[in-house]
């Protein structure tokens, strides 16, 4: 996507410097820092402490930490024990985006048809960026996929502006390109319809003010920042035609793992009848499990994320203590809207409903033997 | 309440200065300031900028505020087009909290039985202090009528810790002692009942994480701070039991005004059946109107406060832009709970249902014919 007239994605192989780069997001939106991934610490270390965040994301650098970890300082060559640890490692590096385990899989098993390391070195970068192409082809097609539902809601409103709010980043930050919630509303807004995104901040880490608002303004499209506690109020008052979310993980049933707080949206969204769609490349479904709140991971953060707020301060990035400094804090970071609460899934080969059935019918491919 | 073993209230007369002092709450919990009010347009200020909030306090600022009308420099002693004037900016500092108008009122009414100044002025102070202690006595009784609900509770978990989930600062600093919602649980703590408190942090001015957690680990209250986002996902989990909550404004209908994001909060309750209490004096009732979505005024504060977070850096009070500096905020500070969210009411008399037919058994004085 363009930022001030230069192209950008959230993740690049530089075949100059050979190097695997990601913009170092917990900076933004006030300073754009680059960070090389050369080991797999360090991109353990960029997943974990959410330089790069987002399940699409965390699935394609996932993906490129396969190819990292051949190509390492101290590496092991052809060794399958050294890769599949440090591949494993990968995978642990956080619990709930369901696309790293997905990223890192595909990549593994593209390299491991192979005996000869340059043969799998060259296999991991080939196959690490398809699948960061795929993604951000997904994520285009998922565009092309929800934009007539912001068609349709624009017609009805005589070309008033659609007012949709989502939670968290689920932008081209969180991807690749488009982005998967906001894939419909940039389609909507390049095929020149009037639109308006509410922005929910999304705390602890801000990636709502942070992270959507940046990539929305610079795209030039309208926004206004809200608190997590606004939807339910602007909801109430016909303020919103339709959420849009992205997910970390969704079951094969169509249980949906978002950022916390997207729950409370979705219950929000029923009690005022306003459309709640989920969007999603197939690598964030779980084929293998149905019941989101028994069987997805929650990952639970530090505290201080909740404790110490970043922002800029006099032309510096600072943190600031909220509470007493004496006072406890829980960061779960995800929670999961059960699947009775959307309305439906986009993905990268149409819209379909919340329910088990519809699911698999789009995806006949990916049905498991258990 | 006891702060460091010091009696403490956010209001008081100060006989020996003969002046009205607040607590300035905007500094807590990392400095305690107090103001005088010795001015309608200091004690509008105090109002409007949150040096005071919670709607008993509000309240009780505003009768305090009538009486500094009288004593004010430049005060036009018994001149009545003069006082009224001031009283009238006073009820118009905030929109949301009944107890504004309600308090003001009380002390107007007191003060225009009197012609002569010095009756006025006495009248005025002793009317006023009157409020501040029936405002302290009902919140007592608020906390010895809501205790059974956290004792029935604590006796079906065998004394495990009852958790209970609020929102805001309904505490004493919001009211004069005790709290509101925040009463009963410092009355079962008193009677030694096993109580953890879930602490909503209350974006955008964190009155949870700053104000109430302050409050309870003053007296000793084990809680944790949490996102607004997270109560849903603590509530699917089994780790709430019991919800309480204060309100600004309540329809005699029972729709209850309250900080921005309680209706999320109740909706979440509702859906994993726990239940929702809403703990009140009698001033928050406006005894007027039913429909609390269509006839509440909702304030509008300044985006500024989504913006700007405030918290300690380096041993100093500072605030942090977190979005983009061009990104556009919108600031609606309340929301209203229909009545069938709600389990029931906590009030000075006695617990009620949220219908207007056991509203109104409760408070049969209070009946108006329209």
């Amino acid at each position: 996507m363009k930022v001030d007239g230069k192209d950008m994605r959230p993740i690049w192989y530089d075949d100059a410097l050979k190097t695997v780069q990601v913009i170092d997001q917990r900076f933004l939106p006030h300073e754009m820092v680059v960070m090389d991934l050369n080991t797999v610490d360090e991109t353990i270390y960029a997943i974990k402490e959410m330089v790069v965040r987002g399940a699409p994301l965390i699935g394609a650098t996932g993906a490129m930490g396969v190819y990292v970890s051949l190509v390492q300082p101290g590496n092991k060559k052809a060794d399958n024990d050294y890769f599949i640890t440090e591949c494993n490692r990968l995978k642990d590096a956080r619990p709930t985006a369901m696309n790293l385990v997905w990223g890192v899989d595909r990549v593994m098993k593209a390299v491991l048809v192979h005996d000869d390391y340059e043969m799998r070195v060259s296999a991991a970068l080939k196959q690490a960026l398809e699948v960061v192409e795929e993604e951000a082809v997904n994520c285009r097609k998922i565009g092309e996929y929800g934009m007539p539902l912001i068609e349709a809601v624009s017609k009805k409103k005589n070309g008033e502006p659609v007012n949709i709010l989502t939670h968290c980043n689920a932008g081209w930050l969180a991807c690749v390109e488009y982005g998967t919630a906001t894939a419909p509303v940039y389609t909507a807004f390049d095929n020149g319809i009037n639109v308006h995104v509410w922005v929910d901040e999304t705390r602890p880490l801000n990636q709502g003010s942070r992270l959507t608002a940046w990539e929305l303004g610079k795209h030039g499209v309208d926004h206004t920042v809200i608190t997590d506690n606004a939807g339910g109020h602007i909801m109430q008052h016909g303020m919103v035609d339709l959420v849009i979310v992205g997910t970390d993980r969704t079951t094969r049933a169509g249980d949906v793992a978002n950022k916390i707080g997207t729950y409370l949206k979705a219950l929000a969204a029923k009690d005022n009848q306003i459309p709640f769609y989920v969007a999603l490349p197939s690598s964030t479904f779980d084929w293998d499990i149905t019941d989101g709140i028994a069987d997805i991971p929650i990952e639970e953060r530090d505290p201080d994320e909740i404790r110490y707020i970043q922002g800029r301060c006099n032309g510096k990035i600072e943190q600031v203590l909220v509470p007493p400094s004496d006072s406890r804090a829980a960061n779960h970071a995800f929670d999961v809207t059960p699947s009775r609460l959307v309305t439906g899934f986009i993905t990268e080969r149409g819209i379909c409903k919340a329910a088990e059935a519809d699911i698999m019918a789009l995806f006949p491919d990916k049905k498991r033997d258990k």
